[in-house]
């Protein structure tokens, strides 16, 4: 029943029997993300035979209700995996229900009373609900009774919208939970290349000896989505691009290309450099500020071949918000590893491609001995991408092998993809790596308060900033690249975004 | 008609007329090597319309019968290319063909009245027949008035079999022929992945940067036949595996891995890097001698499923000889760049395959920080494959990604193959290439005067050392990787040779 840290030998063995309490059982992420997530577990025998689930929500549904919607979302939603009979049986017979007003306490005697009836076993309670919730339920759990040193919380971003509205979320959960027992998600964290940074770094010297100033030349990480608002124009418009994903995804990326090597891996180790980050990130000041920071907005389009209307004209739109939908910029890890490296961030809606990669490109060599006309090649280069699909390439300069060619180069990428030759394995989706994660009791892919914390003190300092410029977003026509100050910003120094792959 | 130096930039222009006179036209070499480059050439448009080739042999053979032979020949070793007609006429038409006694001067005048009939162009004599007729060749060439400044003369390995044979070739040679217009074969630098150790080092500083004793820990070079003696038992017992591959190929790959940037690809400044690296190897002697190298014979054994004869049962042996047939051995570069990395030589005949690779070992990171259990793992490798296949691999640690791996670490290729997603085109056999780098009057590729001579200074010293020992070689069955000794050799440093791929 043991398992190890998260260096993970022993993870193979009898997983250890964990319950959980799945808030908000009905709502979007549970359904799209979470149950798919726990068949899948359960398909591959990571969920002890005893471990049961129980759904809480609102509606009032009896057990086989539940149980029918949630056959109707696995069959829907864990495509296009086909769904074994075998183990869809199994996982419908974990499964409870408890119709449960999340404000109320009284409700709240169910779960304790649920777990009464079963052996002593590790509680992990995920709050698939709004943040503005979580406070009411971690006071009413704890009111009720229903928890004990076991019992871990699950809790999703956004943890508010500044240092400030967050402090006091993360001050509620705080005053029930203690920090070791909650897990932030970033599902970034989860996503099987993005915990290859940590092997790839750290476990490859050719890499890890070239990883600062000396050899690289600077970093790039784009996020860029092809859809834009989805219908919850009110919600994203009191965020904006860089609350929404810079703030935690690309913010989480970039610590994890620039930490120092953790002395082991153990979640605080690895938490305590990323931290160190975040508190180096240069702030964007004076000249810099309008230098090295592009905010845009999109306007009226083309996205996949048909036209889609601007920002300020989709539904529930107020047409004079300046809200950001894009955002790129110039920033630095101000220490002694990275001093002079330029990390250029991009992130936007209603780009022309769904695409989320992280560049790493390393200098020139210091003297040049091919054909002057391809001096301007490609150099090396680890490309590490996350979206559409998952793989890992670097880029090596060889002599192109045609005889007319002479000592001609070519550059060709050496491949990684997960997907084919490397591994015929399912990648497995980020949210079953963090439900396994936590039913385990690893911390390392969690965010620690205090990195949210960092990481909003910088985006409040950034946005008070614009605040105070009254600036309005350049517009971008969607299904483009952003606006073209984006492209100049890195053109300037003599540079291009990585597009290809 | 220009074309540029060996960085080549300008060659996919019309090349120059070149001719080329071909002594030993009807024999192995010409026919199974240099007929089916001279087509491909051909074939590729890499050969002017005016260029012609003049088959020089003993045999009393009209120009059509020679045409037939050559026609045969190209059908055979062409394979797997099919023969396309319209290049195959076109190819036949340039041919000429003069029979003549190579030891007598008078003949030699059809050569001058043969370029009397032609427009003015560069002459590349091609001497395909055995160097105890080199200096014959180059004085009845001279002394028939058939030279002039723009003349080449190509002649191939071996080049005497000790430094005091060797000068005496490169003598009379050399009486003749400027070093500047020697171009002497070693096959091996004609390979693809051998010329692309070029660009992988010179080009991409993520190898270069590393490629010396801080990065990388050892290096290996093997080059393994499957055959035996096949038919030549007197001509190999008289060299032995020492002078027949590692005076020649095998230091060839070291200095091309060894060698200090050179400040551009001109000829000589490659080849100076080269004998740089040749005047820093390390002598054996004394307790080296024992320690450092292994020296094998093999014996009866199975190779391919069949039972083979040893050496000493071989048709035509004497069975009292000591000859080696198989060579392992520990040198080292003495300079700074490479002190204290061992350089792993190996070859021999009757291995178990066919097999010539160079595996490039970086070193351990510093501080280790996954699993216990996986500590062993490999490290980070180059391994440049030239046999049977040509390929280039960069062994990488990533992230296992099956769910119940936790942060288990998995050793996978990244691959570079110029079989097939890399480059569709067929890879030009060695020979295509260095007739090519003839023609156009590049030395990049040939080896120079000085090379050869350090080559056999370093292994007559060692031959002397050997002779003065007495001891006889080790036994190793045919079919096995060489004497036990040859594994004990590697396995004491704690390493192991590199047979995967």
């Amino acid at each position: 029943m043991s398992h190890r840290n998260a260096s993970g030998a022993k993870t193979q063995e009898i997983q250890e029997t964990v319950d959980l309490a799945l808030f908000g059982a009905l709502g979007d992420l549970s359904q799209r993300k979470l149950l798919p997530a726990l068949y899948h577990l359960d398909r591959e025998g990571l969920l002890a035979d005893d471990t049961r689930l129980l759904g809480l929500a609102r509606q009032n549904l009896e057990l086989d209700a539940f149980k029918e919607q949630v056959r109707t979302t696995l069959t829907r939603y864990t495509k296009p995996v086909e769904l074994d009979d075998t183990v869809l049986e199994r996982f419908l017979a974990r499964l409870d229900y408890v119709r449960l007003d999340f404000t109320q306490t009284e409700g709240y005697n169910a779960i304790r009373q649920w777990r009464e009836t079963r052996r002593p076993s590790p509680l992990v309670i995920y709050l698939a609900v709004g943040a503005s919730l979580y406070g009411d339920i971690c006071r009413h759990l704890q009111r009720s009774d229903s928890l004990d040193e076991s019992c871990r919380v699950v809790v999703e971003k956004p943890i508010g919208h500044d240092l400030e509205s967050s402090a006091d979320i993360n001050d509620a959960i705080g005053d029930v939970f203690p920090e070791s027992r909650i897990y932030r998600i970033d599902h970034y964290l989860g996503k099987e290349t993005v915990q290859n940074l940590i092997a790839l770094r750290f476990a490859n010297p050719l890499f890890g000896t070239q990883w600062n100033q000396n050899h690289i030349s600077h970093v790039e990480i784009t996020v860029a989505e092809k859809v834009g608002i989805e219908g919850r124009w009110g919600y994203f418009d009191q965020a904006g691009q860089l609350r929404d994903m810079v703030q935690n995804h690309l913010l989480q990326l970039l610590c994890l290309i620039a930490m120092e090597p953790p002395s082991n891996l153990d979640a605080d180790a690895i938490r305590d450099e990323k931290v160190k980050v975040l508190k180096a990130l240069k702030p964007f000041t004076g000249e810099a500020l309008g230098r090295d920071v592009v905010r845009g907005q999109y306007t009226v389009g083309n996205s996949g071949g048909k036209n889609v209307p601007g920002y300020l004209e989709e539904e529930g739109a107020n047409t004079e918000s300046r809200t950001e939908t894009f955002v790129a910029m110039k920033t630095e890890v101000a220490n002694w590893r990275w001093a002079g490296v330029p990390f250029y961030l991009r992130t936007g809606k209603r780009m022309p491609e769904k695409l989320s990669q992280i560049v790493i490109h390393f200098r020139q060599q210091p003297h040049y001995i091919f054909d002057p006309d391809q001096r301007g090649l490609a150099t090396n280069k680890l490309i590490i991408r996350l979206q559409p699909e998952e793989g890992i390439a670097l880029q090596v300069l060889t002599k192109d092998s045609g005889l007319d060619k002479g000592m001609r180069l070519r550059p060709g990428p050496l491949h990684l993809d997960f997907n084919d030759a490397f591994s015929k394995s399912r990648i497995p989706d980020a949210y079953e790596r963090l439900l396994l994660e936590a039913m385990k009791g690893q911390q390392y892919l969690f965010v620690r308060r205090d990195e949210v914390e960092h990481a909003w003190r910088w985006c409040d300092h950034l946005i008070a900033e614009w605040e105070a410029r009254e600036e309005p977003p350049r517009r971008y026509p969607a299904g483009s690249w952003g606006p073209v100050a984006s492209i100049a910003m890195i053109t300037q120094d003599g540079r291009s975004w990585y597009e290809d792959y």
